[in-house]
């Protein structure tokens, strides 16, 4: 049956990253027509805003606050949160969540992890019951001794399929429409890859009995997206993804996506003490060794059925996401600064980030405390090295013994 | 049978690495009395010298020339290629080269590739038939459509077996003593595997079929190591080369250890292009991702049976080395000044480095004449698209359409 009716793609959330990935997907859709409604709704957490002097925009709106989604559909362009960024005409910005999801049958969700649950609690029942997810919220949630992947909330508490997208993908860079690649991690959930008459179609992507596993040890009822979209596969989501400076690849890893793009923080974190020692380049490439050798083995213990170690060794959300994060962001400077000024990274978060916690911060401490819940500290030594210098119990210079454990 | 003899560790070359490695050596045989013979000699190419100015040794040598060996000697200091370096006293230098291998059961090899042919004609002969040897020379010999390791050559030329150590190894951080890893490929022979009667030992390393395939391919044949000297095997070489700053991996895949030191050369250039047009931390990152791609593809298509992925994603000899020689070193800083001033990278060569070859230019030529030869180019668009920047056929602002090339 050939689809009839066009897939309705949503953004949910307006920050740098948001505001960048909508602008890629209303690129796309309107380059896509036959597979994609042209606009793509993007929901915005409405804020009054007065434009920045130095905005071309500014003689247009003056002094007087404005609220934000108008700026954004009058001047396309997020004023706040991306400035001097040139945003598509078909990306809408709306502060109503029930608006933003209706009739989307394709939702991405594009936020601070902080905020993921109440807005969850938002959209529930007003979404399409068959709708599909793809997560950009970097992180994984650990609490309880149980790792939770945003991708997992989401599916949970909607009861929708979704995938997750993490990459070396600094989005001013993004924005600015240089050179990169990102990771798609998804997994179509079995009743998306059979034919109406529901037996699997000829050319499926590969669906391992794991992975079914997995998916149906969440105990989610899914529906099945109607034959008269196109259907939601590795094509698809290039279609929806890919730019010529922004270079896709769809694995199924879901959880390996996620993980990498969380664990990477907590290497930066070491990267940027050795930078603050300024122990040279062989000792930084050491750490980011090390440090994908533990990301591997994370994945390895935890999601034993359903993380390839690949996604950590090849993929942009591994490998590259961690390079570029050991060189470049907040996590690899504020340690630097910390080190070299001789104070703590909870005092360079006091006095450079007006408090605000490091993610590297957060995620040692958290993962910290799962490993130890689970007695494998010793087999994580430069994650357990690194919360350990967080709180004061290690020093920098103590990192060579710290890390020469023959395994 | 306990060992009675000790082994006796020579370096052939002296340049900053070989003499940081014959540092290393000797720190190593003067702790572990009981495996090795405390004196390391080292094997120096002799030129009269004058002390420079600036050094502390200037006094006692004023502005007449000195052999170089006589002032390491007299010193302990490699005033020419590592100067502001101590010694142990238990390094000695020596011009003579078969005085430097008489006796040694260990050889270690670490002078510039031009003259490894030279020098292993020089050592033939002289040395003992069952001597072991390590090479610490980067890169491969591509020539007539076939690859050669210089650990092969020297298997060839000797008739000894020969194993390979890389790593992100830049050689003054490792001189000054700041934390790093390297990796060891060492492969065992069969025969030294075996105890006295001929019976595979108890304890053994792995031997894979495979391996002895590729051993015996080479048609040499190898004399024992007498079993009165300790076994040459995984804990001897970490014993001789384990510093508490620099952290051994030994692993079998010496092809894998060689392929990495040169290839990642290539990839270090494409790292200097995209950091000249200052795309990024995501870009470079993409860069590093795609090389390492190629690298695998590379040993998998050349190496099917001998070389290990996982050395190119997860050991020193790999990913480290590659990400250190992408952020540092002259590969990248010349491709970002070609790129920054708008010249070739040749006219670099002539203008910043005397006419002297970027390692990464002669191997980029050298690896695209073996694709083009294989009819493999396509395989390798990062390889081939850095060959054509090089040779003014592509712009590096083609790479993002080079690189994007679903597989």
């Amino acid at each position: 049956m050939a689809p009839t009716k066009k897939h309705q793609v949503s953004v949910i959330g307006s920050g740098n990253w948001g505001s960048t990935i909508g602008k890629i997907l209303a690129e796309n859709t309107s380059e896509h027509t036959d597979t994609f409604e042209t606009p793509v709704r993007m929901w915005v957490f409405e804020e009054e805003i007065t434009v920045p002097s130095d905005s071309p925009h500014h003689s247009k709106y003056g002094d007087k606050p404005q609220k934000l989604t108008q700026i954004i559909n009058e001047t396309h362009e997020n004023v706040k949160y991306l400035p001097g960024i040139k945003l598509p005409d078909n990306l809408i910005a709306t502060p109503d969540i029930k608006e933003a999801v209706k009739d989307a049958s394709i939702l991405v969700f594009n936020l601070p992890h902080q905020f993921i649950g109440k807005t969850l609690d938002q959209i529930k029942g007003h979404h399409l019951p068959y709708a599909r997810g793809v997560s950009c919220i970097k992180g994984v949630d650990v609490s309880d001794g149980k790792v939770t992947l945003f991708s997992e909330l989401i599916m949970q508490k909607l009861g929708i399929y979704c995938g997750a997208l993490s990459g070396a993908n600094i989005a001013p860079e993004v924005a600015a429409e240089r050179l990169c690649e990102t990771t798609i991690g998804y997994d179509p959930p079995p009743m998306d890859l059979t034919s109406s008459d529901g037996s699997p179609e000829d050319n499926l992507p590969h669906v391992d009995g794991q992975r079914q596993k997995d998916l149906s040890s969440t105990d989610i009822k899914l529906e099945r997206v109607p034959q008269d979209y196109p259907h939601v596969n590795d094509e698809l989501l290039e279609k929806m993804f890919e730019r010529p400076y922004f270079l896709v690849h769809v694995i199924k890893d879901v959880a390996g996506v996620a993980l990498g793009g969380a664990l990477k923080n907590i290497v930066a974190l070491a990267a940027g003490f050795v930078a603050g020692k300024q122990w040279g380049e062989n000792t930084k490439a050491a750490i980011i060794r090390q440090g994908v050798g533990e990301m591997i083995r994370f994945g390895r213990t935890w999601f034993p059925s359903s993380v390839n170690e690949k996604t950590f060794t090849e993929e942009s959300a591994g490998i590259a996401d961690l390079v570029a994060s050991c060189y470049g962001g907040r996590n690899v400077r504020s340690a630097t600064h910390a080190v070299e000024k001789g104070v703590s990274v909870a005092e360079i978060e006091k006095t450079e980030m007006n408090g605000q916690k490091l993610q590297g911060v957060s995620t040692a401490q958290t993962v910290y405390g799962f490993l130890e819940k689970h007695g494998k500290t010793d087999e994580f030594p430069l994650f357990c090295a690194v919360y350990n210098i967080i709180e004061g119990k290690a020093q920098v210079d103590d990192l060579p013994a710290l890390l020469n454990r023959k395994k």
